[in-house]
């Protein structure tokens, strides 16, 4: 393993350095997604050799359900000139899909990288729901696009780590503790540690699922050396990196297939449309800040696992309801003047409205987490933003379509009557979550 | 739900009967398979309509490997003729792969199946381990074939009940019991019944646990019914209907890739090939006799899987470790004249060689399950049939030559100096266990 200490170059950026960061090939599958486009800047601002792999698979299926992100993004190649512009540092690219293994083989042959961040998946529990093309897509692309990478790294360099970005779905709602990734069980007068049961929520998490499943094996049978973030849902627009430029800008998307709870929602109170809760809302799951994303990858990167370790983080910050994020939201756009309601709407999924969740997230905080909270200023900050770009928000992408049992809700309007609360708190009819794209957002094959 | 109780049909075998046995359209997937034909014609034999779909997978993965069933058999059209010249019912053939979506969801309206048993897989570890190809086509086959069925089904026949073969080696091997499918948890004070934590050994059995995990989830939020057959190690050549007739045959795998362990030993026993045993041999698994497989299925078919419902069985009738097994085996060889040895190879596998194992398998017993349990006269007879076939063995099939971690033993000579055992079960030196193909045999895609 590669750990070149002290060889840190000077960052570009303002934002304070995890300590000492050493310089070092990184290849990042998803490089032009929400989160793995700042995550390559993030990594070449602190002065690593970055190369990103993306086949353009989030741009193209947004194109096929006609839907945007809200904000403008650059072409790769107009990205990849602005920040060489910035840094004068140059991101390197591939274009091609990380389910074709002799391209994955020849790229990882060619970086020979000493940690690659995984982003590479179809991230939309939606999207999977869809159809039966929809789901076959989404565990093949995740899966294969997972074992061609084992197997690249195996062959060139075994020793390089795996940061792969799970998700907190993984896990479900159990009744008991979320621990991260592991679990002490007693049974018969007998114990072990055992991997924590799964009980995921779409053919999207379980992809994730089966990913872990994967890699865990790859580690303990050939060594590898990886780390599972299980991610909670990501909001957030901006981070040092991509707010230096508008081309550097990373997209942001709030239609019902990519968008996220919390993203989504401040664009509805923005443009008058209500905040959808799905169902009760009292659907409790880990978020964290965008911000927070690139800084758990780069504890991850910095502190690798040991060889033939497969290392389980989960990464948020805080827990919310989904009625709680949706008043929040409600209230900060009330300040502003924006006249915002939630409503409750027949939930297209198949999940427990009301259930008990607490999920552990320590070890990211003992290795240095420093979280950006979420409170009133980041929902102004995040409103201001999109208010920039209100004129390119589409209400048509906004209401929920995609549902867990087709045909289930098919006696109801596609789009349901009005039932609005009174920003109170109080619920005055059916409301809805819109958890959307879950937790892994940006990324793309 | 179609259970037509009392409508069964007269059986042309002699083999006890299970029950009432209702008659239903039934849809064998991998139906050409060591135990898919043989399962088609006792479902035929008690009076069901039964279908098979097979792309003759198995074999053509023989013809790729220069390697072949040490039974001869015959056509698919062959088979079915006989059949039919003996029962006087039909088997209806589909050719084609469950991993084209199309396909199988064609099959499936036409046939609208009252349950499907799910064979159509690849089932070998060693197989799914030789190359990244290798390992792509085995999790891409199983998993996309099973989310395919899924699908399916859920479109045209959501009542019907899914019978999956999953294998005992999705469990690796834990310090504590392992329990059917699922386990209750204590922890901080709180407890749920949740998922057993699953430690496959290959990514053949990665791509069971995959399965597990999808047809779950089908069953939780789709109402979809399944029973997961996480089966042992099957060994044995005969069931009462392939024993009828030549052409009836099944095949019968004796090769380091697709055969199984017992198997293969009795044809090295038979050959004069040292039984080949990996490492210490201590190695413990489930096993059962292929009759007991039909049993097991025909069980899990007429007691079908309520709505909802994703009911897991382990089904194996004995626990063995590999050097029992070798030991059993060259025993009984020496009784009939023939002078077999045990030889300890040098593992390619990676895995536990001593370690503590107890799994429970009680759920098929209660439904009825009545064991052919393993003994001399069992080895003898297997011995008797191989014998018919001796000079279709080539030996060059029997040597273990898939690794598990590739290169690591190249050093030595792919066959290693001869360290042979004198029957009385002292080691003398390096032995052998070939689990081969896991639990699953029979199986094409």
């Amino acid at each position: 393993m590669k750990i070149l200490v002290n060889e840190a170059r000077a960052c570009v950026c303002k934002s304070p350095c995890v300590g000492i960061v050493p310089a070092v090939h990184v290849l990042i599958l998803g490089g032009d997604g929400y989160l793995g486009w700042p995550t390559a800047l993030r990594f070449s601002a602190r002065g690593h050799d970055v190369a990103i792999v993306d086949n353009f698979a989030r741009r193209y299926w947004h194109l096929q359900q006609s839907t945007d992100s809200l904000t403008p993004i650059a072409s790769l190649e107009e990205r990849i000139s602005a920040w060489e512009e910035h840094s004068g540092r140059r991101i390197k690219a591939y274009i091609g899909s990380v389910d074709e293994g002799d391209f994955l083989d020849r790229v990882v042959a060619e970086v020979l990288p000493d940690v690659v961040i995984h982003y590479a998946e179809q991230p939309s529990a939606p999207f999977s729901m869809k159809s039966r093309e929809h789901a076959v897509l989404t565990q093949r692309t995740n899966v294969i696009g997972t074992l061609n990478l084992m197997f690249a790294i195996r062959e060139h360099v075994p020793d390089c780590h795996i940061v792969k970005l799970g998700t907190m779905g993984e896990y479900g709602t159990p009744n008991i503790d979320i621990e991260e990734g592991y679990i002490e069980i007693h049974h018969k007068g007998r114990s072990d540690v055992l991997p924590y049961p799964k009980l995921p929520g779409s053919l999207y998490h379980l992809s994730k699922v089966h990913d872990s499943h994967n890699l865990h094996f790859a580690c303990r049978v050939w060594g590898l050396r990886a780390t599972d973030l299980n991610q909670g849902v990501v909001y957030g627009i901006e981070t040092d990196e991509t707010s230096l430029d508008p081309r550097l800008v990373t997209r942001f998307d709030y239609d019902e297939v990519f968008g996220t709870a919390l993203n989504r929602f401040c664009v509805q109170a923005l443009v008058g449309h209500p905040i959808t809760v799905y169902g009760e809302g009292g659907q409790t799951r880990g978020f964290l800040n965008i911000r927070d994303t690139l800084q758990c990858v780069e504890i991850a990167a910095t502190h690798p696992a040991a060889a033939g370790e497969f290392r389980v983080f989960n990464q948020f910050t805080e827990q919310f309801s989904v009625l709680e994020l949706a008043h929040l939201v409600q209230r900060c756009a009330q300040e502003v003047g924006l006249d915002a309601t939630v409503r409750h709407y027949p939930n297209p999924r198949v999940e427990a409205e009301q259930h008990y969740y607490h999920a552990v997230n320590e070890k990211l905080l003992e290795l240095g987490l420093e979280p950006h909270y979420l409170g009133d200023e980041l929902i102004f900050s995040m409103l201001n933003v999109i208010r920039k770009y209100g004129d390119r928000v589409s209400l048509g992408q906004v209401e929920p379509k995609t549902r867990w049992r087709p045909g289930e809700l098919g006696d109801e309007p596609e789009v349901p009557a009005p039932a609005e609360t009174n920003g109170s708190g109080t619920r005055s009819g059916p409301d809805d979550d819109i958890l959307g794209e879950e937790g892994v957002p940006g990324a793309a094959v």
